[in-house]
């Protein structure tokens, strides 16, 4: 929903050139609310609102608008002017911003940029997508092992205004190699002995993450230790960056949306649901949709298979489509539950007997309810009196398929964790798949046992 | 995976009551570490190494323990050395573990405690579940807006042993009305003017939540304003806690697998995946099973009522599974997708044209894609030459039902979410059993009307 309760105003304001009141509605609010004040004006309206701001202020501002709008500010507004923001961005948002822009304007920006800059968001861009180096920022508050802690302190209330984040510092030798980290905390704690070293208080058993490695567990390094910020390191142990908490909740939101897409059988998209493009997305969907379809062609055959089966008896195909969406159901229960436990670290491959166990008395007590709805399913459903044998195919059917749901659903993403692949690619339509095939060749295969078999012995009710 | 590489020596130095090793044990690591390398130590065994860390120590690396062996230690070790065990814990994590410790034992310690502590635990176990109130901490940094910059420092460094954070300061009133917040950035970044008030440094235009907030609303404005903790204010707008960074990557991932859960048709979990008791989660599946089983049911009177048509031509059969599932993996991609954007805040209620627009688009295309596999089956399955209005019997519901898909899987995640549900229950299944009946429909609908009105017209090819 947009906020439009100041737009009059603004407009107002910008035809009347009224800088002492744009000035004053850029300081007056939290940044990310002036955003919000903001999102109904066009690039343009808001790029000439944000003028008014000091370029710090700006910057706080500009971040907090929605990404379509930043890109479009950046590719078609001054030079200049956007070479000033940029500098004032942070590290790792101004990258990812400039990932998105025209290669060409990139190409006409980066000159106007002071050279720590630009050398710095050219080493930042050459990270692989999902690694620690594309999501760390390199403004991370650096100090000698020799300081005190008052000139520890000093110096750090001069590298505070630039930085991103100053709650830990860390401590490195002349060649960069990480030796330490202080907590801001631990710094102003000993505000009282103001003459101890930093080597003395320093923590040296860090936790670090390589820079080539998965975001994914960075985020669960980060979640585990209770971090606000962790240093990214290279091969040699060198600081090159650090990720922040901001950084790793976004993640943490970004991989849970890729597991329900993959769950749900769309590959994983890179921008969000209206802003990807249509062709892309009509691509990811069709892909599963297509390799699901050709796949479910064996039911087909299988259906082609029993033919006669089906003939002896019309009424058994009423109720294929619930013998069907029962097995799918239950197998989809279990594997979504197995999948969100081992991404969660709940369950750890050496538990899968625990696992099974679970899941077999799961599928067995399951099986046991559905199997009595069935019966009372079957008497609703079959108008005249058949046999007794009649009335025990549905509900035997449905016992063995919510048994074997529960098994299939949970072996499936133990075999995929196990073999290395992401358990989530066992999605809720492969498993339904797998347990359309399934159910058919059960339910037939029960039908000709009770109805043929069985009905000779017991005798017609 | 437990790490046993220290368990022997542990075992050992605990015979040998070697206090300086183990002493040393529990120093030498960053104390998840040392946590982890206790993982295979029965509750008794870790109780009596953690004995030889100093208190302050003890509670960090007794919260890197599994929840289980919490509970164990704090319910059978010595009631008075729980109770000081306690009083290091943070406010906010010591209620959670208490809710979950035997009644009798809690009531057994909590008059050991002191009585401020005391006192905080019983106001903070008093918010439910899921409120703001529930997951915060008391523990908080706060400081009168008449210091100046050199004595809020000094100030500060005494509360900031105690305390879990200290990135934000807030400063209020006589009557813990809050004023304002001062990061500690800001602080050390104005050292160089020891003599500014507090009052001209802190920021008054605050962001907070109130106590009784839901969490997910919580999460979203932290992550919206990129916060490291947000003041929790009750009706009168009085500090009576925070909020911080660990706790809200925590609460998102459990909403996300929450989400995932509801996705797949099981109801939310209170506790992990192998943790929940048998018993419960059966009963939080097979209500599901049940319902959506309830509701599967119109299919076979739907085929009971067709049963004329199906009779007409048996081999119709073959491709109702195909059918049933390329419209319910339709469905629940959009679904997903909707339910997924809607969450993340990716698309509003506001844009529903825009949304049903794109999904139009997107069934015509991925239609006309699986009808053209469709044609390809017919050619695979149907083993002799029949009329052509048979081969098209599949192709053209295949296009309308992926078609409808779309259509559905987006209507009723916004449907929910404007009727104020949570549109995550709009789980896949029931979008899979809508689908169901909707194909069965329209199939053998089309199927009369090809084979019948068509076949007149069209001469057998």
């Amino acid at each position: 929903m947009i906020n439009t309760l100041y737009l009059p105003e603004l407009r107002e304001m910008l035809v009347e050139a009224n800088s002492v009141e744009l000035h004053e509605f850029c300081t007056a609010l939290h940044p990310a609310r002036t955003a919000e004040f903001m999102e109904g004006l066009t690039a343009d309206e808001s790029w000439a609102v944000l003028r008014h701001a000091d370029p710090a202020l700006r910057s706080q501002i500009f971040s907090y608008f929605e990404h379509e709008k930043q890109i479009e500010i950046l590719e078609q507004q001054a030079r200049s002017e956007i070479a000033q923001l940029l500098t004032e961005l942070p590290a790792d948002d101004r990258v990812d911003l400039l990932h998105d822009v025209n290669a060409d304007v990139v190409n006409e920006i980066l000159p106007l940029l002071p050279v720590e800059d630009r050398r710095n968001i050219l080493r930042l861009r050459a990270y692989p997508e999902h690694t620690a180096g594309a999501i760390m920022t390199t403004e991370v508050a650096i100090l000698s092992e020799t300081l005190t802690v008052r000139q520890a302190l000093t110096e750090l209330s001069h590298q505070a205004e630039h930085l991103e984040t100053i709650y830990y510092i860390y401590v490195v030798d002349s060649d960069d190699h990480l030796r330490g980290v202080v907590s801001t905390r631990q710094l102003v704690s000993a505000i009282g002995k103001p003459e101890t070293r930093l080597s003395e208080l320093m923590e040296t058993e860090l936790i670090t993450v390589n820079v080539l490695q998965d975001r994914e567990e960075v985020v669960d390094r980060v979640a585990q230790f209770d971090l606000l910020a962790i240093p990214v390191v290279d091969a040699e142990r060198r600081l090159i960056g650090i990720i922040t908490h901001d950084d790793v909740i976004d993640v943490v939101r970004e991989e849970a949306t890729e597991d329900a897409h993959l769950i749900a059988g769309v590959a994983p998209l890179d921008d969000s649901y209206l802003k990807v493009d249509l062709l892309t997305l009509i691509w990811k969907r069709a892909i599963w949709l297509m390799v699901l379809f050709t796949a479910g062609i064996c039911t087909a055959f299988a259906l082609r298979h029993y033919e006669d089966r089906l003939t002896l008896a019309i009424w058994l195909i009423w109720f294929l489509p619930l013998v069907n969406s029962s097995g799918g159901n239950t197998g989809n229960q279990s594997a979504t539950l197995i999948i969100t436990a081992l991404s969660a670290g709940d369950v750890s491959l050496a538990q899968w007997r625990k696992v099974m166990l679970r899941e077999l008395v799961m599928g067995l007590a399951l099986g046991s309810i559905m199997a009595t709805l069935g019966v009372i399913a079957t008497t609703m459903i079959i108008p005249s009196s058949p046999p007794l044998a009649h009335y025990l195919v549905f509900p035997l059917t449905l016992f063995l398929v919510v048994l074997f749901g529960t098994l299939v659903g949970s072996i499936l993403p133990l075999l995929f964790e196990r073999m290395g692949l992401d358990p989530a690619l066992m999605s809720n339509p492969f498993v339904a798949g797998i347990m359309d095939l399934l159910g058919i060749t059960v339910y037939l295969n029960v039908a000709i046992w009770l109805l043929t078999v069985v009905s000779k012995v017991v005798p017609p009710g």
